[in-house]
């Protein structure tokens, strides 16, 4: 596996991607509206990205993270070339799946999280383009 | 800049390198003892890193981080080949800064950390291989 993107989670995305931009010379490749949120990727080029996360929909789990936690780093993606058999290997290493089968996500990309209760508390992202 | 590493804050690095090992196709590459904290690397391939930070010293940020939030990713680390220069453009933009010149880190890198109120809650480190 390799590294894909940092999800970021966020009041303002616009403002975020701007300043980020610019601090990290990493520009807005990508955005959508995609399961209640505006999605904004940036290039930090080697093939990773920073991912930021509005929600437009209070009823998502990025809105009820902000209000829990406030905005910041909320998950960690890493790429592989087949989600299925990374969920199947996470499962016989006993990890809590969040998602059993790898689900459509944001950019036509198919994803998968595992539960952070698993993974030292960290929340884990596969995600297939 | 271009990712080099996600902190993950753990009270037991040990464990979840063998874990991350298995699931993650992510080797240990480098350990030390750095700053009160025990510091494993894990080689993601494509040039990143998982950064496992364990406090052997209470008197640590990580110790107070795990202590509030509890285990989980703390940190995402962008690599560049100038550490001064990139905080002297992030001061330009406005951005508050952890640590006003580089210093060394971990693995013998050079690191500087922006304060997060002004990075969207993201708390981001400048790392200099």
């Amino acid at each position: 596996m390799r590294f894909d993107h940092v999800g970021v989670a966020t009041d303002d995305a616009a403002a975020l991607a701007d300043l980020y931009a610019e601090l990290f010379d990493a520009p807005v490749v990508h955005e959508e509206t995609f399961g209640g949120l505006d999605v904004t990727f940036l290039d930090l080029g080697g093939d990773g990205y920073f991912e930021l996360l509005e929600p437009v929909d209070d009823d998502t789990t990025i809105a009820r993270y902000l209000s829990e936690n406030g905005p910041g780093i909320h998950h960690v993606a890493l790429a592989t070339d087949d989600v299925a058999a990374a969920l199947d290997a996470a499962r016989d290493a006993g990890v809590d799946l969040v998602d059993e089968e790898p689900r459509p996500g944001a950019w036509g990309h198919d994803v998968a999280f595992l539960h952070p209760k698993s993974t030292g508390g960290a929340l884990v992202e596969f995600v297939q383009h």
